[in-house]
């Protein structure tokens, strides 16, 4: 997917973030997929079976600065149905923590996908 | 925001949809936000000081629906950034249930934006 010449100029990567290493290849990381646009790569601390982060290639802070690109934003979240299709039964749950208050403790946006596990009414409701 | 000329056909309301019904102002609801595209009202059920469902006016099933339409995804993201910083410190955790195996238990696709308690590591996790 190339960038669309109305957005924003692409933000330089950040030599001290760690998924900008994972884009680089010079960090390793458990790569499920991977394209021009976006990064997939296992959570190291997976709370589902399947636990995936999904990142754009370009260092941009959280889903509100992604959001700027949206072509960019809806190729990640068609990368995150893919994947969850692929390895579990295609339903997912996707989470982007935005702000050190909301639990995003890596400052490179980041969308969590969650599948394989049914999550019920019962246990973490419709959260 | 008007719809782009090469977007999909916009889907018809569902009249079983009570997310179409809250749109169309025939079901109630407390309403936090409303333009040409989405609409945000509080969850039933909160799980966070403040818990906001942003919906598209459009009955699209799920977020993998609605990135077929990327500015419309782009705009609830941004809206959903407005209410956090309207009604919290901006800090939110944004997330869509995809599937009845991801606890989506209404099929018109919504963002739960969850804003105004510090979700740390030691409660919640990255998740």
């Amino acid at each position: 997917m190339t960038q669309d010449a109305s957005a924003p100029a692409a933000p330089a990567a950040d030599p001290d973030c760690v998924f900008c290493g994972i884009v680089a290849g010079t960090v390793p990381a458990d790569l499920v997929h991977a394209d021009d646009t976006v990064v997939a790569f296992r959570d190291l601390a997976p709370k589902a079976p399947v636990h995936v982060l999904v990142v754009p290639r370009e260092h941009r802070r959280d889903v509100r600065e992604l959001a700027a690109v949206p072509e960019t934003l809806a190729h990640l979240v068609d990368v995150a149905g893919q994947i969850a299709a692929d390895l579990a039964d295609g339903d997912f749950r996707l989470v982007f923590n935005t702000g050190e208050n909301a639990g995003q403790t890596v400052l490179h946006v980041h969308a969590h996908v969650l599948a394989g596990i049914a999550q019920t009414e019962s246990d973490t409701g419709e959260l």
